[in-house]
C-alpha cells in the first residue's frame, strides 16, 4: 500500500496550505491545523492557484478531490493520518514540540515529514518516542506544481521510512530525492544560499542591480538547469572528452578570486534599502498575485515542453508529469457518474491557457483540434480503449476531421465539449463534437470526425472487439435517436 | 546603423562557432580564424546542430543564411568586419595578444567582443590603440539557443560601445545585459561558481551523488530560474509583504552553516575519480551528441512555453524570441525568389519536433493543423496581410477545414507544404493545402480550408481592399488552371 489515504496538515501558511493543495488535487483527504487566525484565508488562496494551474496542467483524469477540514486541535488532524507534514515557522525549539506532540497523537505507523529549510532532523526528532518514521521531506515552492521533495533521514530515522515515503508521494505526482547523510540546509537550499550570497555582494558592490542579475539568469542558465542540472550541464560542456577534460579545464578557477567567497556580507539597513528600492522598480509594476500567476502558467508551459522531451518520452520535470498522468488515466479519475447517453455526451472540461493563445489573447486555431482530440479520446476511453488497450497495439486512428468555427474563445475561458455518435460500423466511428462556452452555453467550434479502428503494428484498419463494440453500440444507438446536427455532413463551404 | 553586416570570429572551438552559427541564422557574413586543424570539423558540427534547432524554434522567415568563410590569417578574417568576437583560450597573455592583433588590423569603426568567461576587459585591452570599442561579450552555450551576452567595459571602454553592441545584437535574437562594473567572472560565472564549489563539497562529503544534485537542481529551483532569476522569485517567496519582509525572514540565515563557503575543496585525484565515476553513472547511456540534442530541443519547448506566457505577450527567454520573430517577420525572410504560381504554391518547409510527437513518436493530430495554419498565414503574407496589417485591425479568419489523414509524419521527419487555391471572391478564399514528406513528396495529410476577411474590431466580415486582392487574384486565375484536387469539395466520410 503506498498510497496515502488521510494526510494531517500541521501549520498552513504558504508551504503548509500548498502541500495541502498537492494531497487534495491528488484525491487525498487533508485535516489542517493551524490557529492563525488567517490560515483559512492563506490555504484557500493557495488551493484556488492550484486548481487554476491544474486546470492547465493536465487533461488526464484528475481524481475526485479531497475533502478539506480544519481541526481545533493537533490531535484531531493527526487522527487517523497516515501522512503528516509539519510546516510551523523555522525555529529549532517551537518545530521540536510540536512534532513531539504529533508523535504522541499519531498511529505508530503514519509517517511524519517536517518542511524545514535547513534543520537536521536529528535535531527535530531528539525528543520522539517512535523517531524511526519522523524525516525532513523539504518541498519548492509551489509546492502544487514543482516535483521535488529532498528526503532527509536523521541519525534515528529507519531506511524504510525514506523508501516508503518516496513510493508514496509518486501517486501524487511528486518526486522524492533521498539524500545519503544529513547536513544542514539540505542540497537544494545550501546551493541557493551560495547564490543568495553572491548574489548580495554583486548588488551591495553596484557590479549590477537586482533585475540584471535576474536576467542574467534567466536568460542563460537558468533555461539550463530546467532540463539538466550542474553537473550534466557541464559534462555537455566537457564535449566527446567527457566530465574528466572538464575538470581538467575548470578545476584551477577554484582558486580564483571569482567569488566572495570567504566573507559574508553585512545585510545591513542600507543594502536592505538598496535591494528593496531596486526590486521595486524591478518587479513593483506587477502585484505579487499576477507574478504568481505568471510564475504558474510558466511553470506548467515548461513542464509541458519538456514531456514532450527526448522524442516524446519524457524529460526532467516532464517525465514525472507523464508519470503522474499515465497513473491517472490508469486510476481513471474520480468516481464520476456514468454519463448521459441520452444526450450528447458531456466529456471534456477545460480552460483556455496562455500556452494555447496567440498575441490578441485569442485561442489559436489548432489548440481547438486539441480540445476536440481530447474529446474523442475520452470517448475512446469510455468504450475501453485505454493506455493499456494502444500498449497492447489497437488503437483508433483519426482519418478526417470537419471543424467550423462559430465563435471565439479568449484566455482563461472556461470550456466544455460534447460528442455525438453519427454512425457507427465495426470499424469507424463518425461523430460531431461541439467546443461550448461553458458561462452561456453558446457553441464555439464543430468538428466531424470519422476514426479508424487499426492494428498499430500492421498499419491497417482491422475489426475493434466484441466489448469495445458492446460499450460503444448502446451509445450510438441512443444517438440515433437524437436530431442530426446542424452542420453535420457538409463539405467546406457548403451551407 | 544597428545591424552586423559581417561578422569575424576569431578561435573556433564550440563557442566560437556557436558564435559563428549565431551570426550565419541571422544572415550575416561570418570570417572565421583557427588554425587548429578540427576547427573547420568542429565548427560545421556546432552550425548543424544550431540549423536543427532553429528549424524547430520558430516558423518566422529566417533569412538567407550568411556566408562561412575560414581565413589563412586573422588579418584577412577581419577586413571589413564591423563585429568582431575574439574566442581562444582562457590564458590573459595569449587573449592580450590576439587583441592586440584585432586592434592592428581592424578598422577603427569595428566592434572587438571577448568571450572570455572571466578575465576583466581592463586587463585585456592594455595594449590597444583603439580600446574604446573593446569590451566583454559573454555569451552562453549553446550560444545560438541561449539568449544572454553580458556586456562588460573595461576602463578604457566608452559608454556608447556597450550600448551599441546591445543594439546589434537585438537584430540576431540576442539579449545583451550591461554591467555597471567590471569584475573577474562578472556576474553569472560568479553565481555559476558559487554553486559549483558547493556543489563540489556536497559530492566530496558524500551527502548525495552527482544526479541526486542534479535532479535537485531541476526538479525545483531550476525551473523557476528559467523563467525569473533569483529577486523575482525571493519577492513573490516574500508574499504581500514584498522584498524586505524577505529580507528580514530569511537574512539570518546568512550567518547560519549553511554553506562551506570559508573553505576550497581539494579537487584532487579521488575527488576527481568520485565525479567522473558518478557522471559516467548518470549519463553515460547517452553520448554527448544526443544529450546535446535533447538539451537543444528542450531549450526550444521551454523558449516556446516562455514565448505563451503573459497572456502571449512573451516573458524571460520567449519574449526576447517573440521579438526576433517580429524583427524577421518585418524583415520578410531572405531574398527568396517569388514563387510559381503556376502549380500549387510551397509555402512551408519543416521538421516534426519532440513538442509535436506523441508517446510513440507520430505526430500529434493537432500538429498537422499548425503547420496548415502556417501554411495560410504564408499565402497570407504573400498578399500583404502581414503582421502590421493585422495590428492595423483586419485579417483573414479561418472559418471551415477539412482535414484528411493519409500517411504518419515521425519524430524528425521533414516536410513540407503545398497550397493550391480552389475559388475566391471579394471576402472570402477556399484553398487546399497538402502536408509532404520532404523525402518522397508523397502527401500525408491534406486540409480544405475557407478564410473570411474581417474587421477584427467589428467582427464581422468586410470585403478585403484592392491592393490585397491584386495580388490574391492572379494565383486564384492561374490556380484555376490546375486540376481540382483528389479529395476537395467532400463531406467527412464521402468517398
Amino acid at each position: 500500500m503506498t498510497s496515502i489515504t488521510k494526510a494531517a496538515c500541521i501549520g498552513g501558511g504558504v508551504i503548509g496550505g500548498a502541500w495541502a493543495a498537492r494531497f487534495l488535487l491528488g484525491g487525498i483527504d487533508v485535516a489542517m491545523y493551524d490557529p492563525h487566525p488567517d490560515a483559512q484565508r492563506i490555504v484557500g488562496e493557495v488551493i484556488a492557484n492550484a486548481e487554476r494551474a491544474y486546470a492547465m496542467l493536465t487533461m488526464a483524469p484528475l481524481p475526485s478531490k479531497g475533502q478539506l477540514t480544519f481541526c481545533a486541535t493537533l490531535e484531531e488532524a493527526v487522527d487517523g493520518a497516515d501522512w503528516i507534514q509539519e510546516s510551523v515557522p523555522e525555529r529549532l525549539d517551537l518545530k521540536r514540540g510540536v512534532l513531539t506532540q504529533i508523535d504522541a497523537a499519531a498511529h505508530p505507523e503514519a509517517l511524519i515529514g517536517s518542511s524545514t529549510s535547513g534543520i537536521m532532523p536529528t535535531e527535530l526528532q531528539r525528543d520522539m518516542k517512535h523517531p524511526e518514521r519522523m524525516f525532513v521531506a523539504h518541498p519548492y515552492n509551489p509546492v502544487y506544481l514543482l516535483p521535488l521533495a529532498e528526503l532527509v533521514g536523521g541519525e534515528r530515522t529507519s531506511k524504510e521510512t525514506l523508501e516508503l515515503a518516496k513510493a508514496r508521494l509518486a501517486p501524487i505526482g511528486m518526486k522524492g530525492v533521498i539524500l545519503k547523510k544529513e547536513i544542514e540546509a539540505f542540497v537544494g537550499d545550501r546551493l541557493l544560499e551560495a547564490v543568495w550570497r553572491e548574489g548580495l555582494w554583486l548588488i551591495h558592490d553596484d557590479i549590477c542591480d537586482t533585475e540584471t542579475l535576474d536576467d542574467v539568469i534567466r536568460y542563460s542558465f537558468g533555461m539550463r538547469w530546467a532540463q539538466m542540472g550542474l553537473f550534466e550541464t557541464y559534462r555537455i560542456a566537457g564535449g566527446e572528452a567527457g566530465m574528466r577534460h572538464f575538470l581538467a579545464q575548470f578545476g584551477p578557477c577554484l582558486s580564483w578570486p571569482w567569488t566572495k567567497l570567504t566573507d559574508v556580507v553585512d545585510l545591513d539597513d542600507a543594502l536592505v534599502d538598496k535591494i528593496a528600492g531596486q526590486s521595486d522598480a524591478q518587479s513593483g509594476a506587477r502585484g505579487i498575485r499576477d507574478l504568481e500567476r505568471i510564475r504558474d502558467e510558466n511553470l506548467v508551459g515548461i513542464m509541458q515542453a519538456l514531456k514532450a522531451g527526448d522524442g516524446g518520452k519524457g524529460w526532467g520535470a516532464g517525465k514525472i508529469l507523464a508519470e503522474f498522468e499515465q497513473h491517472l488515466w490508469a486510476k481513471g479519475g474520480g468516481a464520476k457518474a456514468a454519463p448521459d447517453i441520452a444526450a450528447p455526451l458531456r466529456l471534456v472540461d477545460t480552460r483556455v491557457s496562455a500556452a494555447w493563445v496567440d498575441y490578441n489573447g485569442h485561442m489559436t486555431e489548432h489548440r481547438y483540434l486539441q480540445v476536440f482530440g481530447d474529446t474523442s479520446d475520452a470517448l475512446l476511453r469510455l468504450i475501453g480503449v485505454d493506455f493499456a488497450y494502444v500498449e497492447a497495439g489497437h488503437s483508433y486512428y483519426t482519418v478526417e476531421t470537419h471543424i467550423r468555427h462559430l465563435g471565439e474563445a479568449k484566455l482563461g475561458q472556461s470550456l466544455y465539449a460534447t460528442l455525438q455518435i453519427l454512425s457507427c460500423d465495426e470499424k469507424r466511428i463518425r461523430f460531431f463534437s461541439t467546443i461550448h462556452d461553458a458561462a452561456t452555453g453558446k457553441a464555439l467550434a464543430t468538428a466531424e470526425q470519422l476514426m479508424l479502428h487499426v492494428d498499430s503494428k500492421a498499419g491497417k484498419s482491422v475489426s475493434a472487439p466484441a466489448d469495445v463494440l458492446s460499450r460503444l453500440t448502446p451509445i450510438a444507438q441512443a444517438h440515433a435517436e437524437l436530431p442530426v446536427p446542424d452542420g453535420a455532413g457538409r463539405s467546406v463551404g457548403q451551407r
